[in-house]
């Protein structure tokens, strides 16, 4: 990132209180981000948005519209930017499960990222309208939210496969700080893994060169595929996770601490019990076995598999919506000789 | 196909004997296509290439060696075009699961095309000088059975996405005739089948659109890509096919002949009852289940799904081999913060 | 089966019609068998039941409805027994993928069974009134249904167990013929699917020993279990098939015909390159590539691992209904602590 | 338990070190837990045994090898009974994904039970000879280890399938506090896990019935079903697990902190936002989503669901090895006409 880079957050996710119900059926209507005044030098608005990664690392925040809008429904129908810190805008940082590692920054798993999903409350929040995109026009939530989220889920197509990729490198090295290098169903997960990486990231790319442009000369990726990766993501990721914990073994789930291998007495006894081959320092086993630790249980990290970019039924509708079943039906037909 | 197109076929599959032994170990060396004699005008070839899809509707068999090959193993070492009709080239088509129906003309379920995989035995054939490609020069086998294989399994992606492309099509003609449109579950089955389309597609295509320029000038698809369909291929085929089995129902396995639907006495009481919904004439019902029953229980057709383009196994070997795993494992130990 | 043995054939599954309509929605009520006359001694039925495994060689047909059923729908609630040969009473064979193997009395893969299922059609039958068991008590249909399919999907698991097991030996064997017998990832397949076949086994005999007796004095089988186990069977066919294949080899698809072997110039070239290890003859390795097609590719069988016993998304439906998740709900709320 | 259970704890699994090494082979023997000295009153032993689930909890720790040895290994044969706060025995507790939660006591997800596994280090233990039940015999390692892990992998079978029961109980309480009831795709969610537990339970209570006596008199369950049971639980749970997630939402990955619900200001916008259906108090949506955070990513819980009883690689050679293919294959002769 550049100096004067400007980064956004997309601000889409209503908390949606009860999903039975329609925005205006809600007994608190603020449970979907609404305008609840209409000035003549801007908007008011109020409602939340929730898991809102890195929210607060980032200058604006772009609200969209979280479902498609039905007339009667105008209120619900706003997209607009404000700065992170506008008055107002409240971030709530939410629990992760090994957010206190790095507040205590010992035992952390990952020494140069990290990542952290706010609810971002907006509490009666002024927009000028100069910032105010769309206010009332339902016509279009539809779209924004398809076209927003066809991208998302193309992205994370890349995104979780570089993951992937970081967790079969550590299954690697594992291997030989184990001595299981030459482990056949050890190669053999690997190979599952890498398997899954480059069917995420197939699917995303191809969804890419396969992009149209758009009227206004964007292109726009192809929805089909985006989706069928993100499909595969929602499932496999866990599965890519499993596959690693079973290559490096137990100590995923309980090594000690740092502040333990560091103790005068008891540290000596850790650090020559936890030696695996002679290729590695200790130290460098268990500063792996925390990254995978990282990898694996990291909640804010994992629950985006599932949860970005909508949630797995909506990715296995669009893929429904978005295909050519026509095509295949008539293909069929004249295979069978049926002639309507 | 224009009038004067050359359609060739490659034979690769040597029958392979005991697979534990390599080509010189066995006790009949016939089972690795070979040379026997080298004269001055040519070569005299001999041993068997199996599973050659079309091989008699080609007007060219083109050979290559169908595994790596070492010093020592010239004799093997061999590749050459004939055409199919040459003397000494004998083939014999095996049985498949339906191939009865076409040669009665009754019950056949694809109107428009057929498949048949014949033994090809090369019983001491002559190829003069001019057609042959390689004769012992083993350090190229590696290579040429590496390229085929791969542009093997990238094909295959496109092929077999339009295969479930068909049975999609299939399963939802057969939801319109038997009155489940809207159940939800029959909708859920083919979004999976669409997903399994995708994947196999998204895969090869990006294995296309990331071909890098050989020496030649030729371009080389993505391996890794191309595998990764081809995985999925191996096993996601035979779901694919369950699913539609699973939408169609159970006449799959036992719908009446076309012979007893044309019987004076029996046939309007069997057409009475095999009608589904209103929408569509019973005889369209009849034809599509027989189409279901051609596109599931094919073995020429199915099979290749899995032994197609090599064995599943050596499609994960080569994932394996062509993955850089090497940066996979640098970037996990700059996450970890190991330094080597 | 001794020689006096009474072998039963259960006719449930009607023809059915619109899925979408109920029985007396349909446009022809036939699809659905039932009552057309009650005369004094006895009454008269029309219908067909389909997939009528083994109904020629059964000496009575036990007619029961195909599903619950409600007030003013009295003439479908319908059981009872007629001899297989009764007046009316057509048994129209279907096809299956390899039934003219049998007739031809050439490449059988299964020299000892054999399966057939045909549409059962019962035009204008009359059966006694000491043979009906059940005439418009529409309150019982849905528990004949029940007790029916639970017992039949309890079956279905020690049934299809056992085959796996054939599969199981039958690709042990390919491996010996073929000389991968120390082959890894063909051992690995064989636990796959070895797996599968003690799933099945275990959730069906633990449904058994789960048995609880009913006020007549009989034991109903534990049915959540029963179903759990024919889930997996619908699924994990198709997987322990795809498996033997892959071990197998690509001549499921294409084996030449005993014809071809018995031919007195191409035969014994057959013979020659058809041969695998020098542990076996080649006509065992021929034969057991039959029996491995039989296995995989007849419609007969196959088609039954998903429809039998009712369609997957039934045993999907028993599992819940059947299910105490009254009291999986309170212990989720005792351990996070919610008292209501 | 009553007030005088005797608690033990089998310390089974060593530290292992680089596993390319037998016992013998390592740099450090002591990686491997050993007899370092026979005195006339005893012995002493040295090593770790990791992965101690509630050895602090235990009264008695008994050891076992976690190995089958050959000759030459004598000094790793040894199980003894030692109470667990014997002088030289260390428990070193490691960290586990929420542990800090517990500590501080806010946040915490299960309100009734926990778990944690220490390394326990054997620093030169003294073990009296009537404590002493292996000292040399490795004839008997392999049984002693093959019996511990049959019965472990066995009550696997029932421990997990009611973590999943509780989980299924999360799933649909928050389906009732997100008004997505009547969701189809949640319901099949919910049937897909319930199906895992009853898989689990049912193999492994089969496991149970199948049990056999041993001369001894005990009963020893059926390995190879536990077996079964337990490869699916290294692979299941983890779907089970995703499964819940999706049905929960994004708050699994990112609900705010008790202490942030008690904020002045803050406290009651987060409570009026995180409302779900008004069926049921806001406080209960967020314990409920605490719970399911636990049982998701509690790395203590969830690594055991993979490496608990053994790697899945030892049940898979278990199940193999136990397994009569002997039978299997003869049943395939048999249908395939082979007479050897």
């Amino acid at each position: 990132m550049q100096k004067n880079d400007l980064v956004a957050n997309a601000g889409v996710t209503d908390v949606k209180g009860d999903r039975n119900l329609s925005p205006k059926e809600q007994p608190d209507k603020d449970v979907y981000l609404h305008v609840v005044e209409k000035r003549a030098d801007g908007i008011v608005v109020r409602g939340a948005k929730c898991h809102q990664t890195g929210s607060l690392s980032a200058h604006e925040i772009i609200v969209l519209p979280t479902r498609a809008l039905r007339k009667g429904e105008e209120e619900f129908a706003v997209a607009f930017a404000v700065p992170s810190d506008t008055a107002g805008v409240i971030h709530v940082v939410g629990r992760s499960s090994l957010d206190t590692r790095e507040q205590d920054g010992c035992d952390c798993g990952n020494r140069r990222y990290s990542k952290y999903a706010p609810t971002v409350i907006f509490d009666n929040v002024f927009v000028p309208w100069n910032r105010v995109f769309l206010c009332g026009e339902v016509e279009f939530s539809a779209d924004l939210v398809a076209y927003f989220s066809a991208f998302h889920r193309q992205s994370h197509g890349g995104c979780k496969a570089g993951k992937i990729d970081c967790m079969v490198g550590a299954a690697l090295t594992m291997m030989a700080y184990n001595g299981t290098e030459k482990v056949g169903h050890h190669k053999e997960k690997v190979i599952d893994m890498i398997h899954r990486a480059e069917t995420l990231y197939g699917c995303s790319l191809a969804a890419s060169y396969e992009g149209k442009p758009m009227p206004s000369g964007t292109y726009f990726i192809d929805p089909v595929l985006a989706n069928a990766s993100k499909i595969h993501e929602g499932k496999e990721m866990a599965e890519a996770t499993r596959l690693m914990i079973d290559i490096a073994g137990g100590f995923v789930a309980d090594l000690p601490s740092d502040r333990d291998f560091d103790h005068p007495e008891v540290g000596p006894l850790l650090k020559k019990y936890l030696k695996g081959s002679n290729q590695a320092p200790v130290e460098n086993r268990i500063k792996m076995f925390r990254l995978i630790e990282k990898m694996a249980m990291e909640s804010a990290d994992t629950i985006s598999d599932i949860h970005g970019g909508g949630s797995p039924a909506a990715h296995r509708l669009t893929i429904f919506r978005e295909s050519d079943t026509r095509s295949k039906v008539e293909a069929a037909k004249r295979l069978a000789g049926i002639e309507d």
